[in-house]
């Protein structure tokens, strides 16, 4: 079969499961949730077998320690994946929940419910939890899900998805629910991306090539995970301590994510104050200053730097830091270089936090807590498919809901319009 | 100043608009809503001058009378643009209202709060009022608009908008949040459809052509208004007096619009008795009937339809029949040749009802009731910009709500990572 015809036929096919999927009761998707944790479980030796297959591959691929690091399946990592199985199966499911409802004067009664959004066609990085992880959230919101992984971790990938559909055949999942693409051509992806007949949304994870590519390509809507230049915001009436500790957990809790701080703004006012001592501590931890003039005069260590790096996504041991003149100064820095993901305040003055919260324009704005909280485990929404940086349909963690839409339901008893 | 620039200067005044706008307290967008209605009242002389010139040029753009009638701007037609403004105004804003909020373990307060989209480009047929109406509900969410509408209109258009931002900047509106586009080159629409940077989402509404076009050059999202092959489906158990009353309203009470039915299915087991009745009354109505074989064999001024008439949405006085053999087929049937905008059910068995409402995959599914109330008046939602057949972010009714996004608020005490 050639690919066009191959792509066609997994498509259909997943289309086909979509509709079987929407109206699947929330049982029979959990059971097939929780059977597939068992089952990977019982196959840990298989799946390691497979996963050492991608490990003896993998610098051929050229990839760094920490990608192989990510790639590697032991018993402890199928056991995690086996518990994020089980907790997906406990969340709610967001299909058929009812949003919103009323009664018309004429009677009507209306009801706003949530309904899968159809066909997933999810484009991701190496790591073969994803796969399980994506599979999972996809099917418990009543979607089908065509997985396109990373070459590296195709076998690892195949018999996880291998094992979990085995198990789905057998627990009433609709063929073609969950589907690994199973070619590494990487013209596969341009294929789907045009079919947006029968696919509903496109989500890729990964660098910004393959974003630019999906977005450029992508015929149906496309959900992005682009970048995070964040920002944490010391304002002039900020509590020092927790300045430095917000400031410093945002940037060192983990480099090299979207939700991390990038960039530092202090006012003024305590620039002399509050600054040295965030400065120092970010010092120690090993990250390199680079700041406007007046935070050069003020840090010695500190580089200067320039209008690029108040744009700058740095995903390592680098932070920006400007000295501002106001809270609107502020605001006005942050929307203009910011990239709408995420952004914090430190104060103690609630008039600076509303304004705050209110004029930021991004997904997450936080007022005396880390950046780092941006994320759907720590909103508490359960397991996520992605942070969208988009501002239609889904913005911030995407969760289980993120992937549904919604139907009107509209109960009469004979009314018609005069 | 040449085409490019021209839109570029026009979608950067928008943008810039619209972040003062997303924090414009209601009170302002109210006061210049009631204001405008007021202004419009007191300009009517000068309103009718300028229709004037359009209804001049009428005839020379090959208007048909239907769409000369539309056009019409006289001192009831003006009341009733005022008045709309006025409802509006009364309606509640969208914006910084809570969709949901909760307290995490590490007492982390997070809300989920609506925010406008920013610039709406909205591209329109010939009618005056909508361009009123758009500019109200788009402001009054928070959003800039710039307004593409018919060169029909042009005149008519162009002294409304100069009249409500005449008011906007006495009022406090930022400068360029309602924008008519001064040009009616047809490439004008194509050079902001490029401008993903500054326009955050593209709205046509009009001809297949027209939505067609835009969706293929779009750089942003695009909330479609397409087609409406709107079914009602009647039931084995449905009452006589009941499914003719339902199927005649739906088919007949408006033919040209998108929740018009556009096709009657109907259970065998009631063919013989209550579809001879409905073929009676449609008929006396001055409506074609084309249907399947079965259908043609009861009803002798049917004429055979084809499996194009199935799919298609006639806008004027057709209507396709055909016989079901059950529930389940005439779901199917819907869910293939229907355009999951608008389907009914005439049924008085409850199994009947749930089953029909969780498979058919339509923006609305109505029970016992006209597809004709598919519409944002009639479901209460207030003034609409559309109706989106798509599913992602905003499907059937486009309201003041479908015009926002949202943020996530998250307010702590100095909350770090672990």
């Amino acid at each position: 079969m050639d690919l066009e015809a191959y792509c066609l036929q997994t498509a259909t096919a997943a289309r086909r499961a979509s509709s079987a999927l929407a109206t699947l009761p929330t049982e029979v998707k959990d059971r097939w949730l929780a059977a597939s944790a068992d089952a990977l479980l019982e196959n840990v030796d298989r799946i390691i077998q497979a996963n050492s297959l991608d490990l003896a591959a993998a610098a051929g691929y050229g990839l760094t320690d920490a990608a192989i690091d990510r790639l590697v399946l032991n018993q402890s990592g199928i056991e995690a994946i086996a518990q994020s199985l089980r907790e997906i199966a406990a969340l709610r499911d967001p299909v058929g929940q009812s949003i919103e409802g009323w009664v018309r004067p004429n009677g009507l009664e209306i009801r706003k419910v949530r309904v899968p959004l159809g066909v997933v066609f999810f484009i991701y990085e190496s790591r073969p939890n994803v796969t399980v992880d994506a599979a999972a959230i996809c099917v418990k919101s009543g979607n089908a899900v065509i997985l396109r992984g990373g070459k590296e971790a195709m076998h690892s990938s195949k018999v996880l998805v291998d094992i979990i559909t085995e198990v789905g055949s057998q627990s009433g999942i609709p063929a073609g629910a969950v589907q690994l693409v199973s070619t590494t051509d990487r013209s596969a992806v341009g294929q789907f991306l045009k079919m947006n007949e029968l696919i509903d949304v496109a989500i890729p994870r990964g660098g910004k090539g393959l974003i630019e590519r999906v977005m450029q390509e992508a015929r149906m809507p496309v959900i992005k995970h682009y970048d995070g230049n964040c920002h944490v915001y010391v304002d002039a009436s900020a509590d020092l301590e927790m300045a430095v500790k917000i400031v410093v957990n945002s940037k060192c809790q983990r480099l090299g994510v979207c939700n991390t701080c990038e960039s530092l703004l202090v006012h003024r006012s305590v620039a002399t104050t509050i600054l040295p001592a965030i400065a120092t501590a970010l010092t120690k931890a090993g990250i390199e200053l680079r700041g406007d003039r007046a935070t050069c005069s003020l840090i010695p260590n500190a580089v200067l730097g320039t209008e690029q790096d108040w744009s700058t996504e740095y995903l390592g041991p680098i932070i920006s830091i400007c000295v501002v003149e106001s809270l609107d100064a502020a605001i006005e820095h942050i929307n203009r270089y910011g990239s709408h993901h995420t952004d914090a305040i430190v104060t103690e003055n609630l008039q600076a936090a509303r304004q705050f919260q209110l004029a930021v324009d991004s997904s997450a704005v936080m007022v005396n807590a880390s950046t780092r909280f941006n994320d759907g485990g720590q909103f508490g929404l359960g397991a996520e498919i992605g942070i969208s940086t988009d501002k239609f349909h889904a913005r911030g963690p995407c969760g289980l809901s993120e992937l549904t839409t919604y139907k009107y339901l509209v109960t009469g008893s004979g009314q018609v319009r005069q």
